[in-house]
C-alpha cells in the first residue's frame, strides 16, 4: 500500500510514526512519503531553521524530545545562551545545540546550489528514514513563509506569532509570503498522483495543512488522485489537543470543532480534499452530522498516548476508505 | 600615546594584551586601535568566521582559551560533533559551541547589512574592549580571502592549508582573493596618520601583517605617517615562536630569520614599512647587523610568557622610538 501523509510538525510525526508501526506490526512493507509544511520556515542567525521537517527527522528517526514533541532528545543551549549575551534578537527562539548542527548541514548545503529536497534527503540519511520506507519531502522547494497580520504594523513571521506571542495576539489572517511563485516539490504531486491512500494527519488545518494545500497544483493532484484522501481530526471535544489551532481558525472564521474542521477540509467533488474523517468518541455526533450528509465518518479514541495507541488510530482512518 | 596595531590572531593579540598592561602600569590612558589581518576569513556552514578578529576579542576580553592561544574558555563542541554526525565536510576545523554563537550573531548583521568594521564593533561591545582604550578594526570591511598555491589543482583556503594540512603540502605561493577591490576599513588608514607610534607585533609576515600590508593604501599611509614603525620580530633564534611561519617565508623565498624578515619588511624611506625592529637576545647578531645598516635595533628577551613579561617587550619596543 502506497501512503502519502500530508503533514505539519509534532502532530503529523507522531501520526506517522504511529503509521509506520501499524504497517510493521502487519509485516506490510512501508511505502510512506511525507509531504512537509514548509511555512514555517525561517532564516536565523543567517541559518535555515526548518521546523516541521525536523520535527518528522527527528520522530521517525528515534531522535526527539519525547516529551516535548519537537527538538532533539539531550539537547543544550550552550549557543544560544551566549548569542543572548551579545543582545541578538529572537531569544524567545529555542535554537538547541544539536538542533543547530541540523541547521548548519542544511545551511551549507542549500548555499552550495542543493535544493530544499536534496538538503532533506541528505539529512534524512542519517535518520534512517529510506530504511523504514519513508521518503520526507518539503511541500515545496522555494522558500514560503507563514506571516501574521496582527492588525498594526507588518505581518510578522510566523513563529513570531506562535512562539513569542503563544498566539495570544489575534491574528486577522494568514499571508503566505513567497506561495504564488511556489510550486510542489519533485516527488509531491507524483507521490499524491500514486497513492492508495493520502493522510491528513492531526495538523494544524490552518497554518500546516492549509499551508501545504495552498502549494499551486496540490489542490489538484489531491482532487483527481484515484487515491482514497483520509483526515484525522485535530480537534478534540472542541479544543485542540496541541498547539493553538484554535486561534488559527477563528483567524479564518472557522469554529474549533471537528464537523467545522471537516467542513472546512471539504468533501471531494464539491470542492473539497476528503472522503472521510476519524474524529474523536467525544465528538461522536459531529461524526452523526456528517454522516447525514454522505460523509464516510467515524468516531474512536483519536488521542495519541503512544505509539500504539497511535498505530490504532492509524488503522481506524485507513479502515474508513478500505476497499 | 596613541598606538596602532597591525595585527594577526594569537601573536598579536597577546601583544596587544600586554602593550594594555604596560599602559596601566604607567597609568596613561590607552588610545590603542588594533588593526586585524581578515584573510583568514571564510564562510563556513553559511556563517562567517573570522579568526583573527575573535582571537583579539577573546584574548582583550579575558574569554581566550589561554593555553590554546585561540577560541573561548571552557569551550565545547557539542554542535560541531553533531555537524560531523551528517558527514559534513572540514571536520578539521574545530567549531566549538561557544565561538559558534559570535559567528552566528556577526553572519545575523552582515546579513543584515552591516559591514564588517560595524559587526565587529557590537561583538567588541560584549568585551569591553571600548573600556580598555581599544579600538578593534578589520583591515577591510571587503571580503579577502588568503589561499594558498600547493601547486596542484586550484589553490586552497588558507585554514585548509594551515590547519587540515599543519602546513606540511608546501606552498609555492599565497592569493589574496578580492585584494583588489578592497579598500582599508573606515578608520584604518587615519589611524595609522594620527598615530604616534604604529607597532607590527610579532604576528606571521607573510599571511597576516603580509596580507594587512596588501590591502590597497595601507603601504602609502604607512610611508607618509609622522609616526614611528616599530617591529617586534616573530622569529626567535631562526624559527617561530609559534605557528608555521617558516612554511609561509619559505614560500615567498624569504629566510625564517630576524634579519631576514626584518629586511622583508625594509626601512622607511628605502620602500619599506619599519623604523626600528626589535629582536630577541638569541638573534643578538641578527641586531648587530642590522645597526650596522643603520636600523634602530636592540635584543631583549621577546618570549611572550606571561602578560608582564609581554608589557616589558612591548616597553622595550616603544623605547626603541622614543623621541
Amino acid at each position: 500500500m502506497r501512503l502519502t501523509v500530508l503533514s505539519g510538525g509534532v502532530g503529523g510525526a507522531r501520526f506517522t510514526r504511529g503509521l509506520l508501526a501499524l504497517l510493521a506490526d502487519r509485516g506490510e512493507p512501508a511505502d510512506v512519503t511525507v509531504v512537509a509544511n514548509t511555512g514555517d520556515d525561517m532564516w536565523l542567525h543567517g541559518v535555515r531553521v526548518c521546523p516541521d521537517l525536523d520535527t518528522l527527522m527527528y520522530t521517525l528517526g528515534g531522535a526527539v524530545h519525547e516529551e516535548q514533541g519537537w527538538g532533539r532528545r539531550d539537547e543544550t543551549s550552550r549557543v544560544s545562551a551566549d548569542l543572548a549575551a551579545y543582545g541578538v534578537g529572537w531569544e524567545w527562539f529555542t535554537l538547541g545545540d544539536l538542533d543547530l548542527a541540523t541547521h548548519l548541514a542544511r545551511t551549507q548545503w542549500l548555499r552550495e546550489g542543493l535544493t530544499l529536497s536534496e538538503a532533506t534527503a541528505r539529512l534524512s540519511a542519517r535518520w534512517g528514514l529510506a530504511g523504514q520506507g519513508v521518503r520526507l519531502l518539503p511541500m515545496s522547494d522555494q522558500p514560503v513563509e507563514t506571516h501574521v497580520d496582527v492588525g498594526a504594523g507588518e505581518p510578522i513571521h510566523f513563529e513570531e506569532w506562535w512562539v513569542r506571542h503563544r498566539a495570544s495576539v489575534p491574528a486577522r489572517g494568514f499571508v503566505q509570503v513567497g506561495l504564488a511563485a511556489a510550486t510542489a516539490a519533485p516527488g509531491v504531486l507524483e507521490s499524491i498522483a500514486a497513492a492508495d491512500v493520502v493522510v491528513l494527519p492531526p495538523s494544524n488545518p490552518v497554518v500546516s495543512v492549509g499551508t501545504i494545500l495552498a502549494v499551486p497544483g496540490i489542490r489538484d493532484a489531491l482532487a483527481i488522485t484515484p487515491a482514497a484522501v483520509v483526515g484525522v481530526s485535530p480537534i478534540i471535544g472542541g479544543a485542540p489537543v496541541r498547539g493553538m489551532a484554535a486561534e488559527c481558525l477563528a483567524a479564518i472564521g472557522v469554529e474549533a470543532t471537528a464537523e467545522a474542521v471537516a467542513r472546512h477540509y471539504g468533501r471531494r467533488g464539491a470542492g473539497g480534499v476528503l472522503d472521510a474523517w476519524l474524529v474523536d468518541d467525544a465528538d461522536a455526533d459531529a461524526a452523526a452530522a456528517l454522516a447525514r450528509d454522505g460523509w464516510a465518518t467515524a468516531a474512536t479514541d483519536t488521542l495519541m498516548r503512544d505509539v500504539p495507541a497511535t498505530a490504532r488510530i492509524a488503522a481506524e482512518a485507513l479502515s474508513l476508505v478500505a476497499r
